[in-house]
């Protein structure tokens, strides 16, 4: 069990991403600013870790208060949600995590239930999103691994892992429950520039769970494909939009295009807190842009030259029609993306 | 001017490609091993600067020799023509520039030309090498300029100038002619893993010419492409097939892809000793596979987990389908590229 993140008595403790593959070290966030520093500061990443990570901030948020009244604790969560909701624009989970602690606190609040159990309630709430989310990517994984072939490479970017949700992980997670049922299966892991997630972090948990693994630099992704060295492609998702769009890593968008020029599956993995109906389409999903010093320095070192202009979007939108089916805990959804996704949405409604 | 490389009385002079953009220190070849050396550790790189590199390896290795006859010097010439040719098997200019000079070499020697002039000869040659080098990219570049917009933005991949070659460049050629004649272009350069010659190279020579210039990760094209960023890419060529399929630094075939699927003209420049008629098509161009230390490790620490697989293929192939054009000193070619490259190429036997 990769421990990516975890609630205790002390603090959330986190994994430090930023330190892996060599160095397993953990960051203790005693409040929320420290949750929210974590997650900006990419210690803890991908889409489902930061939907629990901002669950797990908003309830240490509430029970490190010392709020005697209500009302003084109404404005407490506001301002403890604003903060953790600053943090990441791109991923959906983020906010989902983020409401669904502050509504059970706002209905708590609003039946002016005393203060202790209010904290004890959204506590409870954060591990329950946290058992789920494990819950979440083993089913979904079981859903998707037929689509995997019995025997083949399949390529991912990025990290859709155990390291980026509570465990098992979304696109990762495929790949483990196709390897459980006996597909012979390897992958390469695209670097993942410049946060190397590939190289670092998917290459790191799937060596540990004995899965071969290959680290190719994103650009020779076109080279293995056209020597018919990738059967399918997998990747997770931080926000997808009514129609399908997906917006994940930067680089996805690439991936799935090359894979639609080959005739190579192009898989998407991810729990349905990711599927985002309020939003319509792609184009209306932010993106963030993260500090250049990403792309200039590597580790300390500049290795550009001084005031060149940088590009460092986080995130692209890959649109629906490049992806062959969103694997999802509740099924697996295929095109017409718009009509699957409402079908799934409006039962999720009537359950 | 830059200095890529200068024939000196002491050797020949490398401008240490490694250490770019920070430090500007020079590596001076002596013999022709340590010219080897540098062409195979990528001190210097790119297939014109190969090209004359390799020349003006045979040359010294002529002009240090101490044999009195020439049969001796004929074995000599062998051994120095397999060594250095033994260094990069992808870019044709290496065997294009070894064999001019062995051919002249040979010519002398057949005629029993006494060993000091057979040593002035080749020298010179390999001068003149250089020379046509840069008149060469100049006349692609003056060709090339009115395919590129008069106001936008280019992307390249790799380093396909001043640097890659004896000056100006082929890529960069085209981009230097056409702002001398006016046009408004910026630059965005692919970093270009694993050995960032964009960031490091591409990125440097350009500011210096105060030629706007963004980097930008190899894996971020599409996002800037679907964001209407790009009007033109423009790359070098290391090798280039009687049918047009085209040999460049890794990443190219995935921009080519995305520039087909954006309709983004996608042009390849290089002199005309880059076109290797004898190679029918892509699939018989050798692709060079790589040290995995360049991909695992950044300024010398490891990025990835302990013995993980890795890929570092050095250059791929790209379809001439995917070409919009092909700029050379002796003009622009376009598809079907059998028919254009075998016209020029019978052309230059009549004349």
């Amino acid at each position: 069990m990769i421990p990516t993140l975890e609630w205790l008595p002390e603090g959330v403790n986190f994994l430090d991403q930023t330190k892996l593959p060599h160095e397993e070290v953990y960051v203790l966030a005693t409040d929320y600013k420290q949750v929210a520093t974590v997650i900006r500061d990419m210690i803890t990443r991908g889409a489902m870790a930061i939907g629990v990570s901002g669950a797990m901030g908003v309830a240490i948020g509430i029970d490190r208060s010392t709020a005697t009244d209500i009302p003084t604790l109404n404005a407490e969560v506001a301002e403890i949600c604003a903060h953790l909701a600053a943090t990441r624009p791109t991923a959906v989970n983020l906010f989902w995590g983020i409401d669904r602690v502050r509504d059970l606190y706002n209905s708590l609040a609003a039946k002016n239930t005393p203060i202790p159990e209010i904290k004890l309630a959204v506590i409870a709430l954060a591990n329950e999103m946290y058992d789920e989310d494990i819950a979440n990517c083993k089913t979904l994984g079981a859903n998707g691994a037929a689509l995997l072939p019995q025997e083949g490479t399949i390529l991912t970017h990025c990290n859709a892992g155990a390291l980026a949700a509570c465990g098992y992980g979304s696109a990762l997670g495929v790949i483990r429950a196709a390897v459980e049922q006996g597909h012979k299966i390897d992958v390469i892991a695209d670097e993942t520039r410049p946060y190397l997630q590939g190289a670092r972090l998917t290459a790191w948990e799937l060596m540990k769970d004995n899965i071969p693994t290959t680290v190719a630099c994103d650009n020779m992704a076109a080279y293995l494909m056209s020597k018919g060295r990738i059967q399918a492609c997998i990747v997770g998702a931080d926000r997808i939009a009514a129609n399908g769009d997906t917006a994940n890593k930067i680089g996805t968008f690439g991936v799935a295009i090359l894979a639609k020029e080959f005739g190579i599956p192009f898989y998407v993995a991810a729990p349905w807190a990711t599927i985002d109906v309020n939003t319509a389409h792609g184009d209306l999903i932010p993106i963030e842009q993260r500090d250049r010093k990403e792309v200039t320095h590597s580790n300390g070192k500049q290795m550009t030259p001084d005031n060149v202009g940088i590009e460092n979007p986080a995130f692209d939108v890959t649109p629906s029609k490049y992806i062959t089916a969103i694997i999802t805990e509740r099924g697996v959804l295929t095109a017409p993306f718009e009509e699957s996704i409402a079908r799934i949405a409006d039962a999720a409604i009537l359950a």
